[in-house]
């Protein structure tokens, strides 16, 4: 049992800092004893765009009409280019990109598989909230990144996500239909639970401190919780944002 | 019966020019005659880079590994660059993107439901085939755009197309089998007839030229002729540069 998923119910009152800069400088652990291998950590965060791309393309696919479909190609715009910023950043440093990605690849799969939702609505909330809460927590690991990749990084998933018209659909949706919004609230919390675990898996195990048999027992967990307890806070005010609750 | 349809069968041969540019400047009838208006230009035009992203997107999705995938999102990234950088000059000229496209989106549907293919390579060879043609089709026409708008246009379709990628995996999949090579080229035939109607639709009707009998027979068709004798000598440069009899 992963500990942080109970968490999930509670609701984290953390001050809330008007820009995701302010909010994510807050170091409360060190972050590079979780950060994985440079391109690890870009091969898994490369497949995760891509995938965001190919749902938004989805999205785009299943539209309803011309104007929700213009909308929605800027968004899988921006995923792309997070994509194709981080396949150069692979690149760079001699990867070939499908290599680096493949060991990824299975899980992100069927991560995709199990948030591709029943419907546009699903979807688009899908998009919204596996793709904030993902590139949140690369945003937050690429601090531990060795050299200047880092904050190269950083200033490349946290560009604006072309997330407003995702928003602007859902609370539409939502406000014209209390029954879709208690249907969305129950999916953005199952979606909650598959996105962190998609997040822990990009930890590597962490030592144990020395001298402290507690972290033994719980292999760094401990280390790792306030991470996801941000994580979670930010899921939060994303479905605060729509009317559901969290 | 649209006479040019039947040319396609003959081997057109012109020089071969070392750029797109340089074959393009040769301005062999007055072009501003065949252009339509402007915004119904952009219209038309940002929503057939649409549907060449949607195409693209759906050759990632049914891609058969992550090195094919990687490579084709480039592809789309260029198809979704040009829909967005038309839509940025509809919204300059105060249109709103979705009603400026939407008289064309019946027409260039049907024509993505035909070119769609049945595998792959087929929606490969679509996608290199329909998009080089009427990429060039739309900068040919920019040349009768009025004010600074045409050179920015031509500009933004003649961007590399990132189709280096479409070829490779179509060269190298007929290089092994003759059988998908003949295959093909009966495709990519049929192609060219759907696709040049939609360029076709594009042109307004011609007015007659003053004291001559024969315009008015043929309703400008000929001045329209040599437009589509250079789309289908490019389009057979395309299908030879496969090693497919066009």
């Amino acid at each position: 049992m992963i500990s942080w998923l109970d968490r999930r119910a509670k609701r984290v009152e953390i001050p809330r800092p008007s820009t995701r800069e302010a909010r994510l400088s807050t170091t409360k652990v060190d972050i590079a004893d979780l950060t994985p291998e440079l391109l690890p950590y870009l091969g898994q965060a490369a497949y995760f765009e891509l995938g965001m791309f190919e749902n938004l393309a989805q999205t785009i696919r299943i539209a309803p009409d011309l104007y929700s479909k213009e909308g929605l190609s800027a968004a899988a715009g921006r995923a792309l280019a997070k994509h194709q910023g981080l396949v150069a950043e692979i690149r760079r440093r001699g990867g070939e990109p499908s290599e680096v990605m493949a060991p990824f690849a299975p899980a992100l799969d069927d991560f995709r598989a199990k948030t591709m939702g029943a419907d546009w609505y699903e979807l688009l909330l899908s998009c919204y909230l596996a793709g904030g809460l993902l590139d949140d927590f690369f945003i937050r690991l690429s601090d531990g990144l060795p050299g200047d990749v880092g904050p190269r990084v950083a200033h490349l998933l946290g560009q604006g996500a072309g997330t407003d018209v995702l928003v602007k659909h859902l609370k539409a949706a939502i406000g014209g239909n209390p029954g879709l919004g208690s249907h969305l609230a129950l999916w953005g919390r199952r979606l909650v639970g598959d996105t962190l675990l998609v997040a822990r898996s990009a930890i590597p195990a962490v030592a144990p401190t020395a001298g402290d048999p507690a972290s033994v027992a719980d292999h760094g967990e401990e280390r790792i919780e306030p991470v996801f307890t941000e994580l979670i806070a930010a899921h939060t005010r994303r479905m605060d944002g729509l009317g559901l609750t969290a």
